[in-house]
């Protein structure tokens, strides 16, 4: 794949916001691959995704530092936030996890096979189960236990290791433990964690007991940013399965995983590809 | 389709339930067609559903009154609850909306075609918008208007058009009043309701409000039958739809819509058919 | 729903396109409501669908006149094929039918509840079960009888309908004739059929037999416009329910209504709502 | 979970044979678990599958040896096929690939987490990509090299391998090798295959190009019993992926993986559960 670049925006919604962007885009040289927009109309808001090309054959590198120069006095006329990235930036992720590794297995195969583009640099549990995994893909591994206790020298050791791997994307992928709200705070919409419901149903401890319990005739799993309140962060993506009275918690479980796997993978590629924009409780996700 | 006999069973578990039963309809000489079983172990709860042709082409028709003789002490030994339906008996029931009528239009149509084998002798609304559609399928629309203080009335009129025309199922198709619990008591596992939620996320007024302002990927419809809590009755049936952060709350009506028409029809069919045990709160379909 | 203006582009792509469409509308005063592309990178082909309001509370009404006047020589100077459509242009659709009716039902009444907003001038059927129906939504019912012998003579008398009528477009809602090339001719984009398989799988005639026989595990149902080749035009929609060794292929059938009325209402929404654009044998919609 | 024992059945249809199996089971003391039965009416089969415990806290563990020999005669009276099975019977399995290894990677994890119950003495593979990953999960790995040349021997090598390691079924998990009549005669109904495409749509190499080709608004995944005839087998389990104009092949290739896993570790586990029966070119899946 060829370098692109990808330019997220939101700001407040006014005409000629497209035709400003797109012009500069035209004016530099810029050839688009894809652009989407979204108006919330309510909110008077603008969210624009658009991403071009970097190299070319018949001509010279798109010069990302010059369009940076001439599109800030733009945005910050028309009152955005913007984020400019270079696919050859290779995000730096954390992946977190206790004793279940379907989340992790899947994650590492994606990530050696290509579909997830990013750097991994680092493993976290409070088990060891996942040891020798993280060794199979080369990376390194943190065995850092967690009590009571212990829970917030547990945590300033994570955020250390986070430091000093420079990591910029924490995934937690089925890890857990709940994570305090000083933790989150460090890693606003940049901390993904997959739950085991299709939220809002069933938020808290042991979803799919409960989703048994009510006799629901759908499971779910989503994967949202995690917030200060618990499984209450902006939903990225959610699936769910048909399941049966014949369908034990276990079944629920097993066919869970399933779930778990593919909107917890597709929400780190999406947050990877700059798809993702945040606002209020919400997500715009330009797939 | 040749009439058929319908067992439906629950009963505390045992050996040799199965064994009994269909032992007793060998005896008896019964051409089955479909038989389903189900335990729920944690319970103890053995649940049974056996169909058997009571045509045939090459000797004399299954004598059901000798059949009900010979089970009836047998269940008592066994301690079951059970029920045994001839589909020569056609269920008669009455269709409760509003203003909306898509849930209408589809069971009317699904009625004529054959799809839903009952009599529909009656059509109750709290508006007049179903009138023209009653009358074009032939069936008699009584307006029963409801407002706070006339609600008392109104529950009774209702009652009373019910036993007037021997309604045994209730469907309430997109109907916007809470039926008090004197009424559903009359009705037990007996009316269905149609909720515009993946329950049991939003319950109660506007859910498709509540789901655009959580923000969630997939909406839902579930089918239930009515207990004195509002939308918390045993679930029948429930079906998603993926949404974007494109669709404003009018989109998610709309999608909704073809959930509610598809999760309602096939509650209505599958109870006609004699599939659906309800127990606790959940229910066993024998789909 | 306010008055607004959809305008749908097919051209050769090239860079600025999107800078010189979005600079035109911003200069006019557009006040821009949706806008989509894509870029078919393989063809070398670009699409685009802009919607703008044409009223406004604060301001004069957008001169949708005096805009295509301006935009015609940009078009032609970058060799666009182009529609421009004003909302308060109701298309003129005419339904055909055989004796099947559950689709008849479904876009009748989507039309009637203002999800379909189109003119619906004429109902069109070889045989005579929807004529009550017509009668019921105020359509002119027309009978037009189909033998061997006589189907040249049928097709003329149609295309004289149509003609009589204006229409622009016409639904195949389950009518079980196939419809011959020269009419097919009239109509390009502009006929819309259901076909109750999985495209390309089960062509022709009785595919849920078909269906059966392979022992798939899931089934179909396809909108598509109609080309000479039958069962082979662009395709608009696809779903599928999924099925078991217990379905017999009259519980296929029943199945399949479901996905029939989903897919075709679909394809005529979008249709009317210019999300449609054909190229080669492929959509590009632009939901 | 504790042993069960599971018997497969498929004979002429008949009256009795539920209640003559059921009885028999009973007689023996059997706890029955689950049962199912399927009629094909059309052909006059009958199929049932029956699950007991063999464990038993409370009195004598279920001698099976016994319960054959009663049950024989019973099935050679009523032509039955027949198996029986227990559960503490580990069925032995190879997996074959190529060069993609998203579905080893998940098969070995689902076998390793114990989702599947059996054992993988061996991995083939005509590539060397997979040999790592067979040595992290200890598995045997024999790389055998595949020309159009040496087609015949490498296949002779392929036999020797699994009849030494006396394997039990074959799982060809992206193995990209048209395997021999001579070879599937070996494995019938033993050999499961995975095909990209919603089959019978797209068969032959390449079924993602083709999808693409086509503009299907949706692609599958097929998992099926090998035969003779390329892609042709009994399908065991299918599932689909919506698409859209967007998508290039690319993305469908990475969409497909994932159906992939999912319809190809079910018709796995569904196998080793003894759930499948196969008739004709059709499959009675048990779940």
């Amino acid at each position: 794949m060829p370098d692109s670049a990808v330019l997220l925006i939101d700001c407040p919604d006014q005409r000629g916001l497209v035709a400003r962007v797109s012009s500069l885009l035209y004016q530099q040289g810029a050839n688009i691959l894809h652009a989407d927009q979204h108006r919330d109309e309510a909110l008077g808001l603008f969210f624009m995704r658009v991403e071009w090309t970097l190299d070319s054959t018949d001509e010279s590198r798109f010069d990302l530092d010059r369009f940076e120069l001439a599109f800030a006095p733009l945005a910050t006329q028309l009152e955005m936030h913007w984020t400019l990235t270079s696919s050859a930036h290779r995000t730096r992720v954390a992946l977190f996890c206790s004793q279940t590794l379907h989340c992790m297995v899947d994650l590492l195969h994606r990530w050696r096979s290509g579909e997830l583009r990013c750097d991994i640099p680092l493993i976290v549990s409070n088990h060891r189960e996942v040891e020798s995994l993280a060794a199979f893909y080369g990376v390194l591994f943190a065995h850092v236990p967690i009590t009571a206790a212990t829970r917030a020298d547990a945590e300033q050791r994570q955020l250390d290791l986070l430091a000093e791997h420079a990591v910029e994307l924490v995934v937690l992928a089925r890890y857990m433990q709940v994570v305090s709200p000083a933790f989150v705070a460090r890693y606003p919409a940049r901390m993904i964690n997959v739950h085991h419901s299709f939220l809002p149903a069933f938020t808290g401890a042991r979803p799919y007991h409960a989703a048994h319990g009510r006799g629901v005739k759908l499971i779910g799993a989503t994967s949202h940013y995690v917030t200060e309140v618990l499984d209450d962060g902006p939903i990225i993506e959610q699936d769910v399965a048909r399941i049966s009275h014949r369908d034990q918690v276990e079944d629920l479980v097993a066919r869970g995983r399933d779930l778990e796997r593919i909107v917890l993978s597709r929400a780190e590629r999406w947050h990877l590809e700059r798809r993702i924009l945040c606002y209020g409780n919400k997500t715009v996700v330009f797939d």
